[in-house]
């Protein structure tokens, strides 16, 4: 994979202000954990009401974060005041999301003109062990900003 | 595609059991609508805390209810006491999430002994108009009911 | 989904000398059988050369004419002079490759300014059934005629 | 990911006498170049009938390649006798297919008893220089070695 370099110096400062205002991410408790060029990291605590029927994480739960993660690992590399929206995702469930939590990472894989794609990895923790339970990746399109967006 | 018909006919009141115990779907406010020989429909009323940073449906919450209309939608066809699991799903976001409503539908494409093939869509509603916001496909695994699970 | 229309009257003129010259369609032995506003067909008659170890249609030759149709779905509904890439496709094997002939649909579901997404679908026909065999979805990116090119 | 062992020492013959089955693989010119335990690798030099309308590598001539070298990185950890089946594969064109020889590569991220999930690549080779081209993933099936099957 390339390396990659951001364009903007204040990318970090932009995803974490997107960030907190994604209500979702509140609602399910998740964290912004790590921020940097190409990468996105975001955790999720367990919590009862983020499981499905077997009191595991929900895949939709692990896809948010996993969404998420991919979109502003995107960010990072978009000059400032772009917009990046996800065209598709999918996902791999290549282990019960049992632990007690869930850290899901995207990373660039290619940065376009236009399009972006990252690749989307959760891993769940439980007893101080770390395993791989999703696994995908996604496409981005890069807009710039929005007029009359702040 | 083919025409299903369930082999159990318990199947609703066993999605309707399962539902209840999705707890991440009582967190999002989502509701089954819609239970039928190989399809299952969840919507998903608006609420600001279930949106991304422009006050939409965050892709994530979308993704939810489209996997859990996917795994019900293969539950229907499955013999009483079968489990499913997402093996993996995808989703294109075809159209942003706003509306005052998301409507996920899962249906079956074909049942297989071991795996079920699902296409997915979600619609949102506003204003009186239903529109296509995601679609994708989903692969999932019909397991035996576990040992000691009741 | 949407109702389609040509913009370019000459669309099929145009997929039509496009696909003579996609050299791999003469290798396999492909053809172009129907092209109307958003929907393209390539039929694959079976050869004992387009196989896997079974005898049946190996998955790459139904890929390759799923991409294709889808290609060419999405190139009608283009200006005159653009061109179309494969961004991404997915397929799903619903049966084994197993027929006479493989059919190849391509169906655009939802055409945007940049970027096309299509449903892909291969039927293969065995004696005088036919079978959906892989099914799946592609995003595609219509780009503006190079310069220099006829 | 996981470190891999094959169960079965003869992985290598076998999967080299599926490849010779794979009449398709005959007609492309492709290679096997490397098997190893859940990898496997595949070559596919240049050939003008191998190409799109530019000249370029036919995105499904690359998915032919890879979609096999992700079926034989599965079988390398299978028992003698297995047979393995693409559930369905879906891959990302990272860079347009220009080069003398592209190579595809299939590497096991999950074996589990009843599905394999791959990571698939497929590099393009120009002057000298080596390009990821595709990139994507794959979900497999094993199947017993059928009554009959020799």
């Amino acid at each position: 994979m390339q390396d990659f370099a951001a364009k903007d110096p204040g990318f970090a400062e932009r995803v974490r202000a997107s960030f907190a205002q994604q209500r979702i991410m509140a609602l399910l408790g998740a964290q912004l954990t790590r921020i940097e060029p190409s990468l996105c990291e975001i955790a999720l605590p367990h919590r009862l009401d983020l499981t499905q029927q077997d009191g595991l994480f929900h895949a939709g739960a692990l896809g948010t974060i996993a969404d998420s993660a991919g979109g502003y690992a995107a960010l990072t590399l978009m000059p400032a005041g772009s917009r990046v929206l996800s065209v598709e995702y999918r996902l791999h469930f290549l282990a019960p999301g049992d632990g007690e939590r869930a850290v899901a990472t995207g990373k660039v894989v290619r940065a376009g003109r236009t399009l972006t794609v990252c690749e989307l990895e959760v891993k769940v923790e439980k007893a101080g062990l770390s395993r791989s339970c999703a696994w995908g990746s996604q496409t981005l399109i890069g807009l710039p900003e929005r007029p009359g967006s702040q």
